[in-house]
């Protein structure tokens, strides 16, 4: 186990430059750390907050030689890179979290598997690659469920949802040849999420559960202190302390939950900052972003502690048209991502409202 | 006067790439502006953290027309910037803050003379010219006195503080003919500093005023609260306040002061970001920074509330060195300005230890 300090003026790559790269880098910048931005985009929101941008594709072996050359540490901003880019990169720098973590977040299947396998409540779900797998099983699940892709799926993409209107030779037509997992549907109550930080050393912190309202499948509002018993909290921060030691994960690790009748099911995680996470910029002394950075650097984490409760409301397609506004409501702290085009459905920024401790919960 | 609002994706152009042009430039970002740097180093602070560096002399008439010809708006990061250097970007795009604030707040004199005619206190003051008008102005203030190069001074450079023991040949020998103002000593019991927001409108928003220490004339830390009554701070507010006004300015304003048994008495203004406002990264949801970005954006100010007490700590020279013990202090939040280079006196990053409200004061 690497358990050496990364110093200030090193150099930390991170692949992908989406907006979760831009707040990393601009975190790492805090710190003093130089960040190279590898992605393949040409003007990606995360570099022009970042030192350098290397513009290659995930797949090609001598860009990505160059970037491990560069750094001193590797990371990333969202789960869909090839896990062979990660091993690639590995073996010539340290990358977190790790091929394992990615490994296991990257597949719905082995994911609910991993999850399940540590006595932690998830959907009831089956691997489906046939036509007549997906129907039987569907019937086996009272005639409803969620079709998803095992790989490759965000924010509703690569999810179809059954029931007994579904035309179901067309849904398996649509989905491709890709492997896929049928999931229960759920009678859920809330959804929830937590932020886990998890050094190298095995040090954890957890930020507060956060009550998450989604629309159209993509993330709405994210509130803390989520609407919980103390003793829920507790149990929602224990979930993700298991799996995140389970995986020897080093770096931030997002767990999204419902809350049912029945006690708490994970969802599934992400082994990244997470846009639940987002509120944390504005309402805790050390962010998801710093705190990941520290995280992956093999620096002792900070406390993860609010000093403020916090709604997140995110800013998606032409919602960013309504800055003028939300730039006159007092307390509210907007973030804009700096992307050129607008498309619906793309994450364009976010607004928290922070208010003293107390205000909600 | 200018009343549009600059939108999310204009350029903010920023004069000076040190520490203080770091931090716009990230709250810029924070907002969807990009940023362009302009500075003679070719490798500054700032940089990094912005979409482009044009690395040019401030006096070079062609690098400034096409630096102001890709801004939609232009400020700086110090008040040493030529004044005819902001005439000329003025001629194509708004500057803020405007020339008249850097002509008050670059010579000692003029700047004295300006606040003494608003009715508020200053150190007695007196314009210095030969060798013999030295020797009677230091006998008129009873023998002490501190004599300050009317331009370009700064962390105690260009000052010298006289007693009868002093060479007064050798230091006005030292002077090398510069333009000079002797001031008496005060004798003060605390030295504060106050940041105040103006926007292009006139709304006004003051940050609460922070006690100041300084070692070596650099500042040292600043606390807020500070040790003053709610009367008090009201009374500083209204003075940071006067001189903002009086000057309609735009953007971010310090205003430092000396508190002695007869009252406030203003030291010195700066027409920027403060060192002693940096506590506001972590303190406030809208930050110094991002305050001096939205007035001179033309957008609405946003709230200067604490959501905590804070103390925050310069880094000077080799007090970076300590970097691995701060990181292990809870609540302690870490900024350094990925300067390479340590030198005796260099600021090279500052950390804040935030506590809960009412901790301090």
């Amino acid at each position: 186990m690497m358990t050496s300090m990364l110093e200030p003026g090193q150099i930390i790559g991170i692949l992908g430059g989406g907006q979760l790269g831009r707040m990393l880098a601009q975190a790492a910048a805090q710190f003093g750390f130089h960040v190279i931005i590898y992605c393949p985009d040409e003007q990606p929101p995360a570099a022009e907050v970042a030192d350098q941008h290397i513009c290659a594709a995930y797949h090609d072996p001598d860009a990505l030689l160059a970037f491990a050359q560069r750094c001193d540490c590797i990371t990333y901003e969202f789960e869909n890179i090839p896990v062979e880019t990660v091993a690639l990169l590995a073996q010539h720098k340290p990358v977190w979290p790790d091929a394992r973590a990615l490994n296991v977040a990257q597949d719905r299947l082995t994911e609910k598997q991993f999850i399940q396998g540590l006595g932690i409540p998830v959907a009831p779900f089956v691997a489906i690659d046939t036509r007549e797998a997906l129907a039987s099983a569907l019937a086996e699940m009272g005639g409803t469920g969620i079709l998803k892709t095992r790989r490759l799926g965000y924010d509703g993409k690569g999810q179809w949802r059954l029931d007994a209107q579904s035309d179901l030779d067309q849904i398996f037509d649509d989905t491709q040849g890709q492997a896929l997992i049928l999931e229960g549907l759920i009678a859920f109550e809330r959804e929830l999420s937590v932020i886990i930080g998890r050094g190298i050393d095995g040090q954890i912190a957890c930020y507060d559960p956060a009550l998450n309202v989604h629309r159209n499948h993509i993330l709405h509002t994210s509130t803390v202190p989520a609407p919980v018993s103390a003793d829920d909290a507790a149990h929602i921060r224990d979930i993700g302390t298991k799996i995140s030691s389970a995986l020897e994960y080093v770096g931030v690790l997002a767990v999204e939950l419902f809350m049912t009748s029945d006690g708490f099911m994970v969802n599934e995680i992400a082994p990244r900052v997470h846009n639940s996470g987002h509120w944390t910029l504005d309402a805790c002394g050390t962010s998801q972003f710093a705190q990941h950075i520290r995280a992956i650097s093999g620096w002792p984490l900070a406390s993860p502690t609010r000093h403020s409760d916090a709604r997140m409301t995110n800013l998606i397609g032409n919602d960013v048209d309504k800055w003028p506004t939300l730039i006159r409501e007092p307390d509210h702290c907007l973030h804009l991502y700096g992307k050129s085009e607008v498309k619906a459905g793309r994450k364009m920024g976010h607004v928290t409202h922070i208010m003293p401790l107390g205000t909600i919960g």
